[in-house]
């Protein structure tokens, strides 16, 4: 085929304890995109986002997640190079094990959802990023370059 | 960052007309994944994925589409490299203009979707992603590599 493009994929999985209301949160700290935000991370070659989100979650919490459900993706475009940056999201209501209060990622905290949303310390996206995870949007697209980012749009 | 893989990133349209429970088929030739399948193709550089739908559609149908709906995505995985083959799938159910009735891609038909389910004459792979045009599922995921690929499954 031949129409090959250099891409980063990521994904990133919202863990929702629906009983409470309750998010897990990650507070990341110096590693760039700082603030508050959600476990994730790259896919390895040859493993799906799926897997990703599920191996990510374990890394970064503790906690085993079952069955996530694709809830969208991000697509930032480089204006011209054609490269990009994706994430695939996901949301995990289901879960089990031993929830970690820290790790090489930062902090580890459950949030009431309302309160997540209304924090100030988000990291950047996070409010569009949102649309997607609680099912308003399947796809958020912003173009790039080394100058400058657009706003997300939800498509 | 720096963790970029190889990617082709292509989108594919389910064009639906309710009212007759039809949708619009390409008659696809020569040029490898031959068969019936939907109009798609690969996204330009900058553009998002529900622009190229739009974009490969009115191309390859003649007919300009309204906001079509994110269904989910397929992702064929390099079982060692890391490269991708991505397709993004949309579901248009509004439609105006005049259909052609052949492009360089070949010809192009109306069929009830039951027919094209049952078709023997689709492109590969086609059986599964119509459950991602119908709902069913979020993302297709397979590996490959040189020698073979695996079957696609819903994660």
């Amino acid at each position: 085929m031949g129409r090959t493009v250099g891409c980063e994929l990521t994904c990133m999985v919202m863990i929702y304890d629906k009983e409470t209301d309750r998010v897990l949160v990650q507070e990341r700290k110096g590693r760039g995109w700082d603030g508050l935000i959600f476990p994730g991370g790259h896919l390895e070659a040859g493993e799906s986002a799926a897997d990703a989100a599920v191996r990510e979650a374990k890394e970064e919490t503790g906690l085993d997640i079952v069955r996530p459900v694709f809830c969208g993706f991000v697509d930032w475009a480089h204006r011209e190079s054609g490269e990009r940056y994706l994430s695939f999201l996901f949301r995990a209501e289901r879960f089990s094990g031993e929830l970690l209060s820290e790790t090489r990622e930062g902090r580890v905290l459950w949030m009431k959802l309302d309160e997540y949303r209304a924090s100030g310390d988000k990291s950047p996206g996070m409010d569009e990023y949102l649309k997607c995870f609680t099912g308003e949007a399947g796809e958020l697209f912003a173009r790039y370059d080394e100058k400058s980012a657009d706003p997300l749009i939800l498509q």
